[in-house]
């Protein structure tokens, strides 16, 4: 059961380095703490080997890379692969600017990653760019819907496969596969857009997850998207008269907070495809 | 009506490029989500190109300024003229430190801002400084009251209609002018300044009203600076007994977030002189 | 009392200087505004001398150092100290990665340090590795607790001593020593751990206090921890059903904003070693 994942956190307290964006750094932060795990940010290239060394995960996000941390994206990277430590890229705005989408293709090609997560749009630019993953085919559509959820379902599998690594496609349905199983997730609610950083949390979020999960990665890439969605619906539930996206962010930190297994195992709403 | 700029924003989604410090990122990503808008951050200079590019607008705040990111300002800024975008400066601390006095004055010189705005002591050092405003007369008071209104009315349309730019001169009285018309307006509350941050989320909140309402530059950043102070007003007004600044940051958001039209024309108290 | 202590940040409002971590800093500025101080970051290396000449007091935080800041913190405390400002040193991480080891001994070994706050193993760190230091025995435990507190006590005592300063050790016990007599504090709650940044925010908040109190060094870095750990616990008595670790962070800074004198000296646990 997916709550199970969630208690192998709060047990194991995952201590994950972040090489992260430093908008919505402090959520990321909260929200390691709030599931159960630990979180250090240390993007200096002379740091990072140090610091991710005595970690169990490493978080990518290229949300405001620039050249300095981008070498220490590279160094922390494949010093935790050496390690053989759990590896998430979240390639925030590939295919807005080249120099976001030629480090995310430069990282996939030369880091092994344990877990890929973003949006459509963003994978999609990595499964055309990307030695590793060439020959998938991205022509789908750039929204999961009802309508394009069959296509959908059949190109994160596909890249999965590739890219040898869990992929989470996240949107208003979430897709999480390993290549062979694909979990899809609805849970959530689209006013999550309207804060910053709930995609970076959720990758920080996965990759504690699935460091306390070895033996499980997908089930726990696929519980910790149910815990981010589930945590919107808690949190939005919670909102007062005249609260709003500020006070959102912090009744979702808060729920994960609060989250138990049971609740997520009641909560999470998903078919495995 | 002021009313009108603000529905233009929820309308059209302005996307802005933030250059900003790393102090008060995040609420002014969160401040541009509440208002309607769009953010998107990034400072290296071979990314800003690119990024401004897909932009509608481009925020430049100096507030933790370094050697790189100063590049990608000239950067994004020459970009982002070219291409006849929304550009605003925020110059913060210009008077503190010769780095930002002249990293300010150069910016001006170099780049055709639409709107720049500041605190009265930040906007004298420009308008003493910069090569393109000499001439205007800075011997103003440093604040802004009912005893110094009209030799500070009169310093803001000089320094706009010499800058060419909307110029917006915030404090306990705010003045927004586009060298022929200048907004007098009384909203917000003295606690706004137990909270770090609102100038730069206004800067931000600036830039997507204008935006949003390209053949209305005055009237929109007049518009973002009412609703920013009164947001800060509604924001109080829900302060229960205990709370205290960092509640009311999260407040003052949800404001912004909950503001219609019929609110901020009720609520917006200026004279046009 | 302690209680002065506070009232003389109110009345001084000292401006901090702060070269501190990007993951916390939001909340480093908004508890020195809700303290009565006033916050500035900059951390450029050509901006901090210009910076820190205008502050009463820097705050240095190695959390998340790379090559630029690093010169800038060495830049601003020699400026510092040669204006007799206050400057504290907080070493994120000694410990865990040779650049933070060696950067924090480094600084110890130029600058003149007023006050220096770490968890115990960081301060073992440094008394272990620091030229200025060498000598003192660091054979303590790792924690903090009534079993250990006498040889506690003895290490704080010995290695302020030897640092010519103030000496914070905080965890579940705090100790608070400038080599003569040592407070041992007992404010606080375990739940503080669960947020991001209170031992970020507590090494801005001493600065502060140490600033507005020169004549009053170690009877202000106390009340700063006891003031930072009886607002942990004001936040928490504030918790309501579904709150979690966000909204504490939120209530914490709120509760400082609201502490009195009179609330202070009622709540400070602490006896005088």
């Amino acid at each position: 059961m997916l709550g199970d994942t969630l208690e192998n956190v709060r047990k194991t307290v995952p201590l994950v380095h972040n090489i992260t964006n430093y908008v919505t750094v402090n959520d990321v932060a909260n929200v390691l703490l709030a599931a159960g795990g630990s979180p250090i940010m240390s993007d200096e290239p002379e740091d990072v080997e140090d610091i991710t060394t005595i970690c169990g995960g490493l978080n990518i996000n290229i949300g405001t890379l620039n050249k300095q941390t981008i070498e220490g994206m590279f160094r922390a990277g494949r010093k935790a692969a050496e390690l053989g430590h759990t590896i998430l890229l979240d390639p925030v705005g590939a295919g807005a600017s080249s120099l976001r989408t030629n480090t995310a293709v430069k990282l996939m090609d030369e880091i092994k990653f344990t877990v890929i997560r973003g949006n459509i749009s963003e994978i999609k630019t990595l499964a055309l760019g990307s030695g590793t993953t060439k020959g998938v085919d991205a022509d789908v559509a750039d929204a999961v819907t009802d309508e394009t959820l069959d296509s959908a379902v059949k190109f994160v599998k596909d890249f999965a496969k590739k890219a040898d690594a869990v992929v989470a496609i996240t949107g208003a349905i979430d897709l999480v596969s390993d290549g062979d199983k694909c979990y899809v997730i609805r849970n959530g609610r689209p006013e999550m857009g309207r804060i910053t950083g709930t995609g970076c949390q959720l990758s920080a979020l996965t990759t504690a997850f699935v460091v306390a999960n070895p033996d499980n990665k997908l089930e726990a890439a696929a519980a910790a998207v149910c815990t981010m969605g589930l945590a919107g619906e808690i949190g939005w539930s919670r909102m007062q008269d005249g609260d709003g996206n500020s006070t959102y962010r912090n009744r979702i930190i808060d729920a994960i907070f609060n989250m138990d297994a049971e609740t997520l195992n009641k909560g999470a709403k998903y078919e495995i495809r």
